[in-house]
């Protein structure tokens, strides 16, 4: 299984009118550096590092940067002890300084990574929710990167953790509901900040109709006063039985996210999401101090393992919205999920790859580890440019049966010479 | 003062043999990506981001994605709220996604925004340190992004440390020291993990004779015990009056920086330097605090003054190593010196621009803040690239005189065409 050939390229969809528009992010053009990794037998895997527009070309430049360390290795040398060579990579002497786990080179790495495992399930045959399944706790945590957890997660609680899943699922978990009738969705392309009141309501009525029971609503407008006039409509329009998620992206100081989130508490808000700069631990910690019982999620620009090392010991988060595109692949996703076992936090991911991964990774994390499948988040706007594009139904993921990751893009695969 | 046009170049230096090498940089090529930046009257600045060698390249790239930001701009519009700009940089609506304020966007915006500062101090044909102490509070203020840090240190209470600090100023602050004698410098230089321990002390004998109050010896080492016979013949050769700072360079995690950082306790070092990973905020609390008395410094990659912010709340680190270079240039980097004046903790900066500009803010900080001027790092390695490069006479920095920033490469100036 050497690999022969890796390539790179610079994929960018426009969207609708509006749509991706939040209270940071004006103007998303989703798009994805993407590694395309060839086999000698002509098999292939489709890596993906999302980005939202300008930019991507600098995660290309970054890609490329690894492409040396890839080529004429052997994936049946790579893959059984994975997180080592993950580990090699991001700790390539000279390259590191640019992160070090972060940023564009480390977006990078989680397109490599990615598509290395993409190809992996491929030669296997297996999607890969069932190859993670399939894999032994012993092979398992040699995937799992576990540098600089080690005072929060050794790796024989990890290895412990994964025993205790495995001891505990169920004999015929192939007739878990997940797989029978679907991994629960919430659907976030509803309430962009773009939309007017109108849009918004009219958008969260037809997904309610469609089945789904979870929706997510942009925050943080100038005025917050617009941003609780949005929220209660929509409640108003959906009843009281429907989760409703927000999200601020991001735009308010401490000070601001402890007033709003104040507000928010009396509206039936399933949580509120970035309420602040990601890498502020303890900015976290205070909010959440103060809003209770209001609860937060980040993740999606949270950098590292090592960063939500620290979200965790300082109880500044309650759902850990991981993103193995922005993580730098799987072996910190796994990481993650494993630290949020262990304190009893679930990983809700983010959709960077619009869940053709998480889909599968939610539910690895649900079935191996028995946590509850809170809703996986849905974006449709890219479906036409996937292979394999996640199919939901009633609101549920119907989980891909096909081998690999779902990660292939329309017109990208090896050409001749 | 129109900008007509913006470049950027990779700019790689091999170094001498087994020079700038530590427990995690093991094969170092000292290298900017560099930003020039051209007047419509044929002045110019220059500005850097300090890279190892390989992924110079991707930090180009981003900043080709900035300079469509800059030309054409108006440096008399710019520079007044010059903190204003910087933060439309930081906040770019696509660019911000592959960061934020992290990692090679971050890098390059440093390369940009020190560009800025250069044509400006060159256009006031003033040397940086000096531009920076002649600016009033309320001129200065507009410099300090405080974005985020409004939990920590607001505007009004960051205008009120400049305003004490110049009514604290010495009227004839011209005769200050530090301006008659020159700043205190720690040689980096002799301490390279690649060297013997011959060589080590060979090296500290000489610049101890040559006038240096101050060593830094690199550590983490496969056996701490190799470490320790390190610093003990340091310590034997130099004898009890010299400072002797060390160095992990993060290859620790925290249970090993913790049994490091009590071993070191005995031997009377002054810090040790990045015992772990720079994310880990209450890793470095926690080592803090099982170390103590032995001091905590770290900043080379800590990369944005939010998680410097965390570092200071949370009492995790003694000397704040700020680098302008990786924290995105002035307007991030006086925030950080601010908020260390708050807290009692001097930034002693990382020398990537090998102290060129930071020769300038570190004498800014001690005669306007009043910040006792702890030693700042010197690497001789690059002194021949630099057009005006940095005299240290007897153990002091001497103070430059002529205009701008001290960041112009040899060789790279703007061209016919």
């Amino acid at each position: 299984m050497k690999i022969s050939r890796v390539t790179t390229s610079d994929q960018r969809f426009t969207l609708p009118d509006a749509a991706g528009t939040d209270s940071i992010h004006t103007d998303p053009k989703y798009s994805y550096a993407v590694t395309l990794l060839e086999l000698d037998d002509g098999e292939f895997g489709t890596g993906l590092a999302f980005t939202l527009g300008r930019g991507t070309e600098v995660v290309v430049r970054a890609i490329e940067a690894f492409i040396p360390y890839v080529v004429g290795r052997d994936l049946n040398e790579i893959m059984p002890r994975f997180a080592k060579f993950w580990r090699e990579l991001a700790d390539e002497s000279q390259l590191r300084w640019i992160g070090p786990q972060k940023g564009a080179i480390h977006l990078a790495l989680a397109s490599i990574s990615s598509a290395l495992v993409d190809a992996w399930c491929r030669k296997h045959q297996q999607p890969l929710w069932k190859l993670l399944l399939d894999m032994p706790p012993e092979d398992l945590i040699e995937w799992v990167d576990l540098r600089y957890l080690e005072n929060q997660l050794t790796r024989k609680q990890a290895l412990e953790l994964l025993h205790q899943g495995e001891a505990q699922r169920l004999t015929n978990w192939e007739s878990h509901e997940i797989i029978t009738k679907g991994y629960p969705a919430y659907n976030t392309s509803v309430g962009w900040l773009g939309y007017d009141i109108d849009h918004l309501v009219r958008n969260c009525r037809e997904q309610i109709a469609a089945g789904f029971g979870a929706l997510k609503i942009k925050v943080g407008s100038p005025r917050i006063e617009d941003d609780i006039r949005r929220l209660r409509a929509v409640r108003e329009a959906v009843g009281p039985d429907i989760r409703m998620m927000t999200d601020a992206n991001q735009i308010w100081s401490v000070p601001q996210a402890i007033a709003a989130g104040k507000q928010l508490c009396d509206l039936d808000c399933f949580w509120i999401e970035e309420p602040t700069h990601p890498d502020d631990i303890l900015g976290h910690q205070q909010i959440a101090r103060e809003i209770a019982p209001l609860k937060i999620a980040t993740g999606e620009c949270v950098s590292n393992a090592i960063l939500f090392k620290n979200l965790i010991q300082a109880q500044a988060v309650h759902f850990l919205q991981a993103d193995s595109l922005r993580l730098g692949g799987l072996p910190e996703f796994l990481a993650v999920v494993l630290m949020g076992k262990q304190a009893g936090l679930p990983v809700v991911p983010h959709a960077g790859d619009m869940s053709q991964i998480h889909q599968h990774l939610a539910t690895w994390q649900s079935i191996a580890l028995g946590v509850e499948p809170y809703h996986l988040e849905y974006i449709p706007h890219l479906r036409e440019h996937f292979v394999e594009p996640v199919e939901v139904t009633g609101g549920r993921y119907q989980l891909p049966r096909t081998p690999g990751s779902s990660t292939r893009l329309q017109g990208v695969s090896p050409t001749e010479g």
